[in-house]
Order: structure tokens, then C-alpha cells, then sequence
């Protein structure tokens, strides 16, 4: 069953393995007459790239992107925009000796339930690797959201228990300034002292051959009022979609999100003042339809499910056995930090989405108004 | 732009305003052959009614759906399945007072910003009243994984910071006497000292002219390995799509969901043993596919935004105004209490749709199995 | 599997059979603030009413349709539209004699294969029945197009050998008077010679119990250059799928159509001059995008199944057995008489749901014209 | 707005222009366990291929097809599949001298008035070479359905007025025999006395620097009763927004086509016998639904719009000019020829997505039928 395309006018189509010769992405319905280059795209995956740092997996993925189509002298065409990263840094060897085993955690185990086969080198479909055709997708989205001036940022808000407190009508007033702490945080993280406190203890979980879990926030600034689409098309039902669609993902809330279970009306009801909403517990919707104000969501990312620690499994047979890792296998301790980039990526494509459906009802608002005054000549 | 369908190969249509004639919805894509009945539905309906005690809204509403198509002699035919729901309680005069005024929490805001025009007299599409419509078709979906012995089974898990906890893997073994808890419960909640302090807390809530938010937890029985297709139509993708489009949703989470995030890998890896998996912290899904396991979802609703409580708000054209609700209003002082139902029918809508498209993969390989010895005689 | 919508932006749910309560439809996506009202749909209703003269079947239908939903002080909301039409006039006893037959030309064999149950009273879906709530929604479609003055006007073109003759760039110039005398019709054939030869023919028919096919000439004026989305959105593909999609409809072809093939370059192609196209024998078409120049299109239908005359079938054993229309059953001569209404539905349907998604494009282009100048601030 | 996916189940999504770095397809949902290598793919592009002889274009594209993804040791494996084709033998410069000007007969007028871009060199989207990727697809579609025993087969029917007359009943029961003469002929044509005039007419046509319309048939054998889901996916309605998707077609009929207009009821009607239908007018189809008898529809292309004669034209300002094809322009005589490949897999796509659609009927049918006994245990 077909399954690998998202959103319904800004459409991405993924493919590829992260074992094969390439992985790529077909971006259909972006509109003709935007600026785009292949730097545009790689900028991103640049951020996304493993082997960037200590705290996330060692690989050295290139991850550079070509453009194959959709372009003519450096702007869109309206025609699909065909992207493929070639895959150069893959040692499929290694897997040799857990091809017959069930990978706790992992995907190979309903994969191969589901379809009789799979690919046992690398995790396939199911690899994270897959998300960097979304994080060069995201990279269009981003560029004809910011045509718009719609801003989009993802930054990690905790690990553990441990988490970084932002303040949506303070802290977030100052969205560059966060954004600027974010890109210089090697773990995506805005604030210095809970980016330091993360950093020991992935060190620590690292070392113990273990692997953590967290969560992500990302914040979108400069959305108009009217974008979502009730009922069925809402814009966090549609963000929900996105990021639950991720590999690893446990959970999604906006605004207070959970919290808000915890809450009475009186406390959680954003009151409206002159000037629009006077706080943004909603977090940026109501009624499924963005109200203005800055849109926030988070997402929970469990812990790498690949560790070094040994663990029990079976074989396809269902018998008994200890799983290890294969020597130099390389993964990121937390998911999360990466996952930052992909986030931001899935909002922006929901968004771009939301953004080309909001234009069917404006239009024709002014075309119906001034149907009274033009009459049918037939 | 069209959105109000749900669901791809069992997809509803659902249309109505709360104070129009009626609400119904069509359901498209039900295989014929089904047995099914007006008594099938409406018992379904009987369950989320409002007016049934004193913790969720007095009004009184029929609720009693005709099915005006797609059976014959008692079974469906393969053709969509219309259903309506006449309105009979509304009361539409009681709104004049506030019929120019933003209400706080609620969308009438963003819908007259997006679409310019707004049926003052209840909450339109944004309605709760619209999620009947949803709870019918549901009742058809829970009827068709019956048929494969798949059971959904949503409560009342918490309110404020109490809740009910259930160990997946021992309390739920016993699902059918933990669905009878839930049905002799006015409030869908099976831990009956959980429920009582819930009912103080809403009452308390009620006489302060407040109201509380809380979370809803569903579990699937039942179900075979291999619902779901990665990567964008993942199982947790398409239910938190569901549970998101819901009114007053604010997040939603499997498994062990935002607590992953604090857990190491070691900790929430669930180990494949003899028959199957040993535990089942990721809710029975791995890499967007069913593990065979229960699968579990948890909802959190945010406090009803209608209150007696003044709230601060502007009218259309921004002045600063008191908000109060009309006389007579009757809201639910905590609307995760009958979300319940609608989560239930959500999920089975999901999982319903995620069945048939399963169909597609096992006939063919059998097909494609048989194709080595069947040589084409073309 | 979900069969019965139709239309992307702006789209359509049908539901119903020719014997049960009512048909009905529901259309989605229609853009808030057009003033509609039930008379807008029964007027076109009332003119694919069976009854109305000699040549159509004698059917009472009243087709009275009712909107549910969707409506505010006259205007649309955005929200999804309901309508219903209640089926008054069906007789289902006299189906009983071939309840166990397959009715030659008819749809209860595959039906009954397929589905393997088949209401046998009437045609079910299949029956023609089912077109009027395309009309219903084309009603809505027409009203929408019309405040962009885009009109689209079908008529009986031929019958048997015998057809009118029109000249694109010559009569169709004066489509309203084209239009009067379609309208001045019985058989919606606006050259009265051609009129008069056709109801001769049909009066034989219909006296030796037999039955004739036809052909509809649809023709758009207004329209834009630029709706239709290559390359599998084309306009003329989706046309052709609305078109195929009609009971008894055998062939499409737009411009020149089959009599292109026998063509040679030099005659066919239009060419270009200081107002546009010099000719159109493209039938306001390029490269699936509408040029501007009238839209054309002709739909061929079969001689309706239904005749007195005596058939051979078999019963649902394979045994041989003679077939005769139950007494007293009604039937038109000839559909494509009545057809003409659904053709133009249909063809309202399409050219809506592109006029939609052109919207797309032409504001983001100025959106990205505007982008060289506005530097994000962020 | 996204218009480059094909097909529900098994779809398809192209990208591509004919003079960028390569084109290319994505193909989604085909079942896993497919045997199929790149030799399958190719060896259908070689028949589309141009230059193969004197009637088609003398262009040398090499169109080797690559295959980057969704295959494991030979097989598919549920994964989308991604194939690239290199274009390799563009010749952009001579493209510069018509840059300004709208050729009649094509796209470049419309697509530069609905984008407000066009890329001169070749013809873009628009172009023929797209259909390589349709080919590409098809042969995929091709092999899933000969696991089926299901067979396409489109010919060349006919030119100007010349046409190949095959009685689908006498000698289309051979089958084997007309492919084997089909692809013994240059023209695809599988009589050789009507080939032969055929070739006389296409060398006078360019020798005078004209170009020439015709018709492709195309028949499907070995059809299950019950393809086709009415009443808007009928069989016909897919096929024929499939066919209509084609550069240069300009109608489709299906059975007898155009000329069932012309027919009575009593000529038309096909009636049943012990063993099935008696003869096949409605080409296989009744109620948008197979039949099980061979499948038949018909494709008109009008004439190659590229041709050497001086056509009249306008540079993009609005100014008279002449247009003549650059020196060294390649193109076919006639495209119906080399359609015929293409039409072929056109319908190879529907039909295997019709055919997916199928299976979510069947096995539910079992399943409730199986429900009567099957007492739910909760």
C-alpha cells in the first residue's frame, strides 16, 4: 500500500534504503517562481549530518544533496523537484552476524512479519536516515514559509529530567536571540546550563553503553491568523501526523499539552484583549485553526534503541539468544539532538501544507463579495 | 478546501452544525456482507449522550440515527453508508447576548477570521456535538474488527493529578472485567476509588463554575502483527492524526509516551522472548507497525472552555467586554468524561481503515508466491 | 473501498439507491460567503426530472432536495454542505419477477459478483438515479463558477447518425442564444431541425420497444487560461474520469477528438495571433491546461439497457431464461436525453475544483515576487 | 499544487524534464516479494525507445533505466521503488532560436501563462519523454498483473482513415498470435496489409513535412469478474483519466465506443449465457465493473504538433511571427506510434491498482461471512 508520501498540495515523496545506492525525495506542488539552489538544501543537511560532534553517532554521512529537476535558472518551475542523496559512508558487513536476529527495539522484527523480507543490512525503511530526504524537503518549506515571513525553530528541550523552561510570551519574544543560541549549541540546545548538565549525562550514558531519551520543542513564529482546517485537517492534527510519523517518536502536545489535564477553564482559557490573545496557554490554536499568536509543540523521543549493553532476543526461529551490537557499529546516544532538525523540517512541511490550503478560501472570498456587483452576462 | 473526511480506504464524511436541522456522516469503503443495524449505532450514541448524570452536561439530546443507505436485509452492501442524527434540544435564542463577542478558549475567533462569516447560535462544525457523528460511524468500524476479534476499549485514566493506573501487562490481561468496571462507571473510569475522587473533584470544580481537563486512555486487544504502513502512514501516525482532530485535544502519547523521554535504552527496550515480546513499554508498535501486543494510547483534554466564571474578551470589533455565559448554558464541567466514547470510536475508525489496508500486502505475496510455479501463459 | 467522493478541493460525497429512503450529497470544500439557496439546486434538479415530456421516462420523481447543512443567512460557511432528496415514487414490488435474472446491459451482474449481494429493486447505485445528486452538487459548482463568469452549457448533440452541427468559433460566439434555444428544448437540442428528426426517431424507437444512444456536446465559456495541472491533474483527464464515471457513458473526446486522428499536423494545430488563438480545434486545451478559448467536449452514450423487447439471460444459476422488463416499468427512450443536466454537472463539478487549485499558484507567485524585496527579519 | 501522482494503491509519482539531468519515477505500494531486476524494466523502455526506425523520431536516447531502491536480493520489498533514467542525448543550443515564441500546437503557451516560467529547451513536462517514466512504471504493473495471468496488449489500430478491424470475439481469441505479429512490426501494428499503407502514408506525411494523428487499441485478457469500484472509481473512469493524461490524446472510448451512440438497445445489449456474456459490445465492462471478458478501449492522438512546415505565430510580446522548427529537430512522424507503448502501460497501472482495490472486498466477504460463527470472546 502506497504510503510514502505527506501532505496534500506541498507533497514530499521518500524513498531508499540506508544501505542502498541513495535515498531521495520528490517535492510536488511547490510553487513556480521560488528562489532555490542546491545549497538551500545541503545548508540543512548539514545540520542534521552525524559525525559532527561527541554526542551524536560517529558516522561520516556526506549527505550531499543534488537537485535532478523542477528548476530553471535557479528558481522553481512548478514542476516536481526531484532531490537524491547519494549513500557513500554504509558498511553493510557488520550486520552479517545479527541477520537472524530480532533487534530489540527495533523494526525488523514487524518488517519482517509484515512483508516476509528485509533488507537486514541497516534498518531499511525504518532508519533514521530516511528523515534526511525530509530534512531536504523541510529546506524548501522553510524557504517559501520565510517568503512569507513564517519562521520556524526546533531546539532541545530536555533530556531526562532535566529541561530547558521557556516562557512562550517572554523568553520566545526574542526568537532570534534563541535561535542564535541554538545554532551555536552543538546539541541544538538554547540554554548554556542545561545544554552542559544534557552533555554529562549522555557522557555518562554513553559510557555505560546505554542510550537516552528526550524531548523536543519547536516554536513557529509569524503565522496569520487562519491556517488549519477543521475538522478532519487540523493544524495540529496534521502536525500531530508529522511528528508521530518519526522514528522514535512517543508523543506529541501543544500549548500546555499534557499539563493542560492538570488545569481548570479559568487557568487555561487565553483570555482576548485589544490587541489579540493576552497569554497563549492554546499554544497558537484554537478550533484547529492558528490564531496568530507563536504556535508550540513538543515531541518525545525515546531513548536510541540500539545500545552496546547486551540484551535478549530470539532468532527468526524463536529461539532464545543474547543480542550484542556488531563491533563499530555507530549510533547517536539520543536521538533527540538530531531529531531537532527533522522536527523543524515536519512543522515546515505541515505548515507550507496549511499555508497553499489557506489560499482556496481568500480568493474566493473577494471573488463571491464582488459577485453582488458583477452580474453574469449569461 | 474539503476536510472533512477521515481515512482512506474506510473513510467518513461528516457534516452538521450543532444548532442546524441535523448532523450525519457518510461512511465509504465498509465491505459488504457486514451485519449491521440502527440498534448497532444508536447504542453506541446512548453511551456518549449528554444528560445521562451529574458530571457531564444536562442537556437533553435524542441522539437517535437513521441509516438511509448502503443496506440490504439486515447487511451492508459495499455502497457508503449515510446516517443522520436529526438535532432536536438546540436552543438558539440563548446566544443572542454574546452573538458579538469573542468567546475565550473557543474557535469562533479563528473561524471568523478564516472563513468571515460564523453561525453565532452554538459552536458550528467546532462543536462537540459534531463528534457524534463520529461516534456512529465508529460503531460500524468497532462492528467490522469484532468480525477479527479486535476490540477497542477506551476509559476515563485521570482528571487533575489523579489517575488510574493500569500495568499493561497484568492489570489489562483481564480487559473484559476491566470493560465492565468502565461500563458500570458514570464516568468511564474502572478504578472505583479513582472515580470517587474524581466526582468530588468535579463537583467541586462545577460549584466554583470552573471546569477540569483530564486524560482518556484506550487500549486495543486483538490485533495481528502487521497494521500500519511506515513511513507516513504509521500506525501512531494516523491515530494521533485522530486523536488530535478531536475538540479539546491537546496531546497524545503511546506507550510509555513523554516518560520515554526520561528512560534509558536499557530500560525501555522491550525484549523478544519465546512468544513474542517480554514487555510492552512501546505500546505495541515498533517502526509504525503493530507488534501484536495491546497497543496503548493515552489523550490529554484541556479544562472545558465554556465556564460560569467571568472571563476577559473583546466583541468583533475589539473593545474590551465581559464575557459570561448565557443563562441556561449547559456544558460539561470536564469533557475528557464522555471523550471516552469518541477516542473509542476515533481508534476504531484508525484501526479499521489500517485492517483493510492490510489486505493488500498478504494476498499478493501469496499471489507472488505462486507466481514461480504458475508460469504465464502469455 | 471508499468509491463514492469525487473532486480534490472542492469535492463531493454521494450516497443512496434508486429504492431506499433518499439519495443524497455532500459537498466539501465549497468556499465560505457564496450566497446559496435550496431553489439555486432544485431548479437544476427539476430539469433531469424524469416525467416532463414524451421522450424522457414518465417517472414522477419530485426531487425536491433539501440543504442540511452548511448554510448561514443565505450564505455558505465553509462548512460542509448536506443535501438530501427523499425518493418518493419508487415501486420496488414490481422487481420481484427478476429478482433471480441478470439483467442484460445491467450492472447487477458484476455487482452481485463483486459484492456478492445486490438489492435487486431498481439499480442501486448504478442506477441513474444516483445523477441527480451530482446535479445537486454541479448546482453549487455552476453558482461558483458563475461569479468568476465561467458558464458551462451542454446539449443533446446527436442521435443515431444524425447530429447538429455547430461551428466553435462561429455560433458558439453567440452562446446565450444558444443557449435559450437549448433551453426552449425538450430534448435540450438547440437546432430545431435536427430537434424534430431526433424525436421521429425516438418515437420509433420507443413504439418497437427498443431504445437509442447518443451524444452531449459540452461547452465552457470564461474560463481562464491556466486551470488543469499537468501532468496527471490535466484537465481534460479529469473530465474525461468524471465523464467515464457516468452510467451508460462509452466514449469522451475534446476539440476534434477522434476526428484528429485522421488529421494531419498542419490542419490541426492553432495558431497564434495578436489575441490569442486563431482557431481551436483543441478544444481550449494545451498541454492540459485550459488556453482561454471555449472548453469542448463530447460524451458518447449507449442506447439504454432497459428495452421492452424480449432478451435472452440467464438466472443466477446459469440457467437459460428469457428476460422481460416487468410490467409497468418506466424507462427513457434514449439517456443521453437527460444526461445532458449530469454532463453538465459534472463538467461544473471539474472546472470548480480546478478553478480551486489555480488559486494555488498565480498568489504565490506574487508571494515570491514580493520575496526580493522583503528580507526576512528573522 | 501537486499533480504528479498517479494511482491510489500502486501509484506512481514522475518527475523530470526532457532536457535536465535525467527523469524519473517513484513507485509506491507495490506488494513486497515481487521478483523483479532492471532487465524487466528496460526491456519494455527499448520498445518506446525512438530511433529504432524510419517512422518514429531519429533521436538516440539510450534510456537506461537505473533502479536506486525497494529491492533486496531480486525481490521488492514493499519499499517504494526508485528508478532513474539519464537523458544523455540533449542537444539544448538549438532550442535558442524559438525561445521567444509560442509553438503552436504546444504547451509552451499555457504553461508559461499559468507558472510564469518556462524552460525553452525542449518541452519541459510537457514533453513526450516524460512518458519514459510511465513505461518505466508500467512494466512493474505488468509483471504484478502476469502473476495473475493478466495481460495488456495495445496495436497501433490505425491511421488518417485507415484502421486494422479485429472482431473481439473471433480474433482477439488468439491473442498470442496478434501480440506475436504486433511485435514483429516496426509500427506496432499487427496486420500486415494495413501496416503497409500505414508506411506509405506516414513517408508522404514527412516528406511534405506534415505529421499524421491515429488510434491505439489496447485489450486486456484474463480479468477477474469485479475490477472497478463504482461509482467514481469505475474501471473506465480511471482508464480514461489515465489515457487522457497523455501528451496529444484527445479522446477515449471504451467497447463500441462513439459508435454505441448510433446503436439501439436491442443491437447493443450483450446478452448472458450459460457460460458468461454472449458477446462483448460494452468491451468488458458493465456498471464501471469487469466482466471477465477482454477489457477493450481506444486511444485518439492527434497529429505530432512539431512539424517543418511555417506555421503563423507570436513571440511572447504579441508579435506576428513566423515559426519554423530549428535545424536538426528530431521529432515522430506520427506519435500514436510509439503511444502504443505507452498506452499499454497506462493501463497496466490502473489496472493493477484496480486490482489492489480488489482484494480489500474478497477477504472481508470471508471474514464475515466467518463473523455468523465466530462468537467475539469479549
Amino acid at each position: 500500500v502506497a504510503n510514502n508520501s505527506f501532505g496534500k498540495h506541498f507533497r514530499i515523496t521518500t524513498w531508499g534504503e540506508s544501505h542502498g545506492k541513495a535515498i531521495g525525495v520528490v517535492v510536488d506542488g511547490c510553487p513556480a517562481r521560488l528562489e532555490l539552489s542546491e545549497a538551500d538544501i545541503n545548508e540543512e543537511l548539514k545540520r542534521r549530518a552525524p559525525g559532527a560532534n561527541a554526542w551524536v553517532s560517529p558516522r561520516k554521512e556526506e549527505d550531499r544533496a543534488e537537485i535532478l529537476s523542477g528548476l530553471f535558472e535557479g528558481e522553481t518551475t512548478g514542476a516536481p523537484i526531484s532531490i537524491i542523496i547519494p549513500n557513500t559512508n554504509q558498511d553493510s558487513s557488520k550486520y552479517e552476524p545479527i541477520k537472524e536476529l530480532y533487534r530489540p527495539g527495533h523494526a525488523n522484527y514487524t518488517y519482517l512479519k509484515k512483508y516476509g523480507i528485509f533488507d537486514y543490512r541497516g534498518g531499511g525503511r525504518a532508519s533514521a536516515r530516511e528523515t534526511a530526504c525530509r530534512v531536504a524537503a523541510g529546506a524548501i518549506a522553510k524557504k517559501l514559509l520565510a517568503t512569507q515571513n513564517i519562521h520556524v525553530v526546533a531546539y532541545l528541550k530536555g533530556v531526562g529530567d532535566m529541561s530547558v523552561d521557556m516562557d512562550m510570551s517572554v523568553d520566545l519574544s526574542d526568537l532570534p536571540s534563541v535561535l542564535k543560541a541554538r545554532n551555536s549549541s552543538p546539541l541544538f540546545c538554547p540554554d548554556v546550563l542545561t545544554e552542559n548538565e544534557i552533555i554529562r549525562r549522555v557522557d555518562r550514558a554513553k559510557s555505560e553503553g546505554d542510550s537516552l531519551g528526550g524531548v523536543v520543542e519547536c516554536i513557529t513564529a509569524g503565522l496569520p491568523v487562519g491556517l488549519g482546517d477543521p475538522v478532519y485537517e487540523k493544524i495540529e492534527a496534521n502536525l500531530a501526523k508529522a511528528m508521530m510519523s518519526l522514528p522514535a517518536s512517543k508523543g506529541v502536545e501543544f500549548g500546555c499539552g499534557f499539563a493542560a489535564a492538570a488545569m481548570r477553564g479559568s487557568e487555561h482559557n487565553d483570555a482576548f484583549g485589544v490587541n489579540g490573545l493576552l497569554s497563549n496557554r492554546s499554544g497558537g490554536i484554537l478550533g484547529g485553526i492558528t490564531t496568530g499568536e507563536l504556535l508550540s509543540l513538543r515531541v518525545a523521543f525515546k531513548p536510541t534503541s540500539s545500545i552496546k549493553k547486551q540484551q535478549q532476543t530470539t532468532d527468526l526461529q524463536g529461539n532464545i539468544r543474547e543480542f550484542t551490537l556488531p563491533k563499530g557499529s555507530r549510533h547517536d546516544p539520543c536521538v533527540a539532538i538530531r531529531a531537532v532538525v527533522v522536527v523543524e523540517a515536519m512543522a515546515a512541511l505541515v505548515l507550507a501544507d496549511a499555508f497553499l490550503a489557506a489560499q482556496l478560501q481568500p480568493i474566493l472570498q473577494n471573488a463571491c463579495a464582488s459577485y453582488a456587483t458583477s452580474v453574469p452576462s449569461l
